[in-house]
């Protein structure tokens, strides 16, 4: 992540300002505001506005006029019987703004969550910059033999250097191409006048998947929350779980008792199917339960049996 | 609109406070902000809070660090460009919420524009307000003769006093049912120890449609447009356009590059058919088209000379 | 649930036609289709059309060409995982379009889900019928003392007549008097020559919220599925349960394989959070813990007793 | 776009299939269903099922019980009014689902329409076919000098000849080191035994954006046609633009009459802001407004004057 001299002044200014508000404030997330956290090689997530706190939670189910003078611990309690109950209008009530600088090929996981708003950097108007992802060689990870989707041990040695290799020189060499067939540098000026440059919209697409794009991106808290709880987690591909876990850590500054009903009722939570329960009632009980008996298939006995802690 | 109490003491500690912030604020806004606007007999519109600016769109647009050091007269220009070619993603960048008191026919109405979050008052948990929406004798309108869903002339003075009468007695006899079934006052007591008292979910079936209800409204800039290009609108049901047009003051306030551009290139926009483009063109020529050559049924003609000023 | 003669015929037209179609048919819905189920006194739910069958979903879920050629267990146990592991789109490759005719009061709740399509009956059109919700003797029940949005007791015999009386007359003088404004018969003829007849969209408010409107509504199976897990629950108001009860009927014969991961995973499954999940542990391994030591209130550790049926 | 004998096999299966059916059908649609229509150079787009049909627009629009018994010529009087004054709800009762396959770069422009249902073939899962979009020489356009996004004149001779042959080169040699860093070929089989092979969901990073991909997409009809108003117009990207376009011509087979008012009232149309309005006002009073009187922009302008043909 290599901030220009610009981009960095702009980002100082942006943080000297200081206005006055009647709007709930968080001094916590303030600390943040604007900041580039770094992700990934070149990447970065920065809160640039927020709307709403916990008591905004609270309010809005309560529909009430102002913001009560109840107890904080009243308002922890409501939080968590929200969050316990599905209860998703309240937590819409706040809403985040980010920037985002990511890998094209995480941009199109990310995009998937629909209930959000985006503007992306166009690489119709604009040059991309000369900067993609290359994994660290700790995340060279070989296919996995039992999940199709999943990562297994890491590449030895020589393979993963022929891997780094290749990422490296087929990116860049892909971006010298766009480059030129665009006949224009990073800074706009002309390369080749005796040439046309092939128009942006075109050129783009000989960039490779790791190229780094860059978006404003806003959401709700639930709708955050709903991404936070597939991208957080430990099944999600590694390149999108630090987003989401440098997004989670500006989350725990904004809505401290929201950010900790979610951890306990969402990300650490674990859902029984019936039969499942049937399961555990009977092993309560003191009975052996069998895979075949519950109706449960090997895969789900095995799924079960790890979340009992009992693998 | 009656305010207890309790209830201008929460607005007015809302309105005192000032808090410190990195984020833009918009000073004329912040005049407004948390104080109820009153609509119709008893409802109001008050702004909760609200996310970014004018200079918020641009920024998004821009997908840039910072908010710029640009002429104020260029961001106007991209807006304007942004709200002509229809280009929705920035203006989507900013976001407003509303505290709305509002009868429950209207209600009706407004919860069909789906993209905006909502927290409704909920008649399960609580019991509503002695508060009904009764028409002045000047929007007491007649069915039109022309127009399926419209209004004609004002009812005569006999029918109109019978009409006010009716609406009066029925909502106030079946508030005082609603609150006899429930065996509890407004103030949650228990009227008639010897009684248990209709399950709240079940009693407001009894209320009229014209009963108040209200809740939290939030919604981004590019949905609440929309909203207010259909209920801001002149066809808009008189009781709804009330509303559209209180919330268009405040965004006024807000945004009012945005607004600007709105106004010009939405609210008072026309669109013109291909087929009704061609007869304009003709027009200019000096020709004289008409219905049957341009392919205009009498309906679409009569609506073109209307725009054009010809009718 | 009357319907006139005219709807009669225009159902009996509707189910009688047979047209030839290369797309997927579920002879078990065709069997259903246009064919009102009534509910509640008045309403109905009848099924318009769909689109897609169990095997549409395992068809997007791959990505395929074709129907494919596997055997049908290999479907249902993709099907069972996609439920699991709350993989959503491919069950949105599936829509139904259903005809419901409701109380007010049911379609104020049914609205809140937003990811639906809806062409409700306008009575700024059209008059509406004489119809109204009146609970039958059984479902008048006392406010839950436990339960703020819940019901107690069935009403005793003295109080409950005074509930049923109070509804009929409220509703049925309410939209007498509807008439008598808009001075038109459900048929259409002026009552009386002399007055002029208040607009619709004004007359309408004095009804009451058990009247009963009608629309249409689509949804694809991943969103359907989010409002039964909902509103074919336990907590849902019984009035709206029994509507979600019939449309779980219908998708029953539609994708019997969804509807079964459906009730597996989603309808009777429970959630525990992490801290609960230490709680079941402990328990396995014999030891006796706590609330206290748990970390859980008092009313988290009843809901988990409950669950695992050792209240 | 080359199917393999397989993917033909399941085509030709799905398309000799017959069912009967109480569902309205379109036997113009029936005709073209499950093939694939060829797009660019290996793409393609193929209708895989469809919900409704015109009169299930008006059907919705009425919430009738039946088909109705009104003569065709209401029904298309219905649809244009309905499309002219942007009713919208009548035509979300469509839905229509397509089996796409496109460039990478198309695929990330079109995802922006958030309202619909996607199932993207998953490059975590499988590995991609070894195809890519190479234009042909006369889509190799210039930037255009006028135009930030837009396209200029077609390149000369020599400068295409080496756009195409380093499009061509890098695409193949990504793909060949994308095959070789899995140790994985197209059908699955380990290529060196030594080696571990780099996880799918990593080596997809290598590939570009001209790759193909491929979805199941689906959407209703009223979020179809403002998909198509974007992509279909002249200032989309022409790579994008050819899917609109034989997506327009199913819809054509598919709902005759909406198409039809579509392309009048909507692609056809123009929109005029309240200032344009008033020059054309005074153009046909005869007198000579000006731009700087009229308070548009000298780019307003000339849009304004080559809208009415007077450029």
């Amino acid at each position: 992540m290599a901030l220009t001299e610009r981009q960095q002044a702009e980002l100082a200014e942006a943080r000297a300002q200081r206005h006055e508000t009647r709007r709930p404030t968080v001094p916590a997330l303030e600390a943040m505001l604007f900041e580039a956290m770094p992700v990934l090689d070149h990447g970065f997530v920065r809160v640039v506005d927020y709307m709403g706190d916990d008591a905004a939670v609270v309010q809005a189910a309560r529909v009430s006029y102002g913001r009560g003078t109840r107890a904080a611990n009243e308002d922890r309690g409501l939080i968590r019987y929200l969050m316990r109950h599905r209860h998703s209008t309240p937590f819409e009530m706040c809403e985040i703004k980010l920037h985002v600088k990511l890998p094209i090929f995480v941009a199109r996981q990310w995009i998937r969550h629909r209930m959000a708003n985006v503007n992306e950097y166009s690489a119709r108007y604009s040059v991309l910059d000369r900067e993609f992802y290359i994994p660290e060689r700790g995340a060279l990870a070989a296919q996995s033999a039992s999940n199709r989707q999943g990562r297994g041990d890491t590449l030895g040695g020589e393979e993963a250097e022929r891997v780094l290799a290749l990422l490296r020189e087929d990116a860049g060499r892909n971006y010298d191409h766009y480059i030129e067939m665009l006949n224009e540098g990073e800074d706009g000026q002309v390369l080749d006048p005796a040439r046309q440059g092939l128009t942006r919209e075109l050129a783009r697409m000989n960039l490779t998947l790791n190229a780094y794009t860059q978006w404003y991106w806003k959401v709700d808290l639930h709708n955050l929350f709903h991404f936070l709880s597939l991208r957080a987690d430990a099944h999600a591909q590694y390149e999108i779980r630090v987003y989401a876990e440098a997004i989670l850590r500006a989350v725990e500054a904004w809505v401290p008792l929201c950010a900790e009903a979610f951890r306990d009722y969402r990300l650490g939570a674990v859902t029984l199917s019936s039969r499942m329960l049937e399961v555990v009632r009977a092993m309560l009980d003191g009975t052996e339960p069998t895979a075949e008996a519950a109706g449960l298939s090997k895969r789900e006995w095995r799924e079960l049996m790890a979340v009992l802690g009992r693998a």
